[in-house]
């Protein structure tokens, strides 16, 4: 019995290392992520430097918690709310990873945009990037607090990203059309809010996860099984 | 050891049927990459048509998967390749649900092209795409064949692939800089190759996926490792 114990405790230690790895790569991510976004509207270049130094912390970190996890199913037998938590984390530790390198991207298109006079105001980056962090921190503490509900606003949100995108690609389109000038820019801008909606969908995948983990429930693909 | 015997072949059985619900999405993600480039290339409406038609079966199958990988590893204590092969099913399985996406951006594209004379000719679209679909091809082929070198062949493809875009995206955006009019198809076809580029980008990763399977070997983040 008190082998038994004993295994029980080693495993949940295990587990809580596994969820913490993955909490010191959410807190990064979700620093590179507020970082890229400070570098295009606030032109600071120094947080743009930051994200870039920090993606190869990021790529180390993923393939730990990959190999973390792989050990752990490999060693255990484990089951039910264990073995979802193990499999979240796999999948949770891929979408991480690639909001990191879209972060990449935006800070590498803001240093570009560094020395140029704006062709437009930055409200509706501003706005797109405030939603977007926050679908990030959220879907984020709901993993962290296995809170259902925060989940559900996760996806609640991703259709207000997307109107946004739409809304601000018109605008930029017409700005291209009205001088040509302009188009190095405007598709700089474009890509920078297309890398942000694509952050949103990845904070979307996590936020589904959240829900597999927390009510054993599919609801990728199933809008009505959302509510 | 009869019994044993008996679980060890139920084992093997359960393994080959994730291996071929895995090959039947395979096969449904290649044609669909497939019929997209057609519905762009050769403006093929049916192509494209038969591309949205098949997006619910791929989201089906992807859930479909999941779960029995999911039950296979509840149920049974895996080990060593074959825990390999597991959590590689399930990586595989986001990355071709992902193509399968983008796949049905570029049919959506490909359908608001159908009506409108071509800016330039479709050269290196088409070049694009066939490098595109021959990675797709033998990242699926290397998995199924356990192949390690076809693996590698695909990652070497990569940087031709974003080349080609690169190339081609300077060449849509003069385009649209000597008219305004080019705008909005030079902004569809700029979308049709960022896909492209990302198919190929999880074609990369699968063949990242199957040498970690065969060779037990992460060579994700580490170019040199990858020779």
């Amino acid at each position: 019995m008190q082998t038994g114990a004993r295994i029980v405790r080693h495993f949940e230690q295990e587990l809580e290392q596994l969820k913490g790895k993955l909490l010191e790569m959410s807190a990064l991510v979700e620093a590179a992520v507020q970082r890229s976004v400070a570098a295009v509207a606030q032109k600071d270049r120094s947080a743009a430097e930051q994200v870039l130094r920090d993606e190869a912390r990021i790529n180390q970190l993923e393939m730990e918690i990959d190999e973390f996890a792989i050990n752990l199913l490999a060693t255990q037998q484990v089951v039910a709310a264990d073995l979802r938590l193990v499999v979240a984390a796999l999948k949770i530790n891929t979408d991480l990873e690639r909001m990191g390198d879209l972060s990449v991207h935006i800070a590498q298109r803001a240093v570009s945009l560094l020395s140029e006079p704006m062709i437009k105001p930055m409200v509706d980056i501003r706005h797109m990037s405030s939603l977007v962090e926050s679908m990030v921190r959220k879907s984020l503490d709901a993993f962290v607090a296995n809170d259902a509900d925060m989940a559900r606003s996760v996806l609640a949100s991703d259709d207000a990203v997307d109107s946004l995108r739409t809304a601000s690609y018109h605008e930029l389109v017409s700005f291209m059309e009205k001088d040509p000038q302009n188009i190095p820019q405007a598709l700089d801008l474009i890509g920078i809010t297309r890398s942000l909606e694509r952050i949103a969908d990845h904070s979307t995948n996590i936020a589904e996860d959240v829900l597999f983990l927390v009510k054993g429930i599919d609801v990728r693909h199933h809008a009505e099984a959302r509510q």
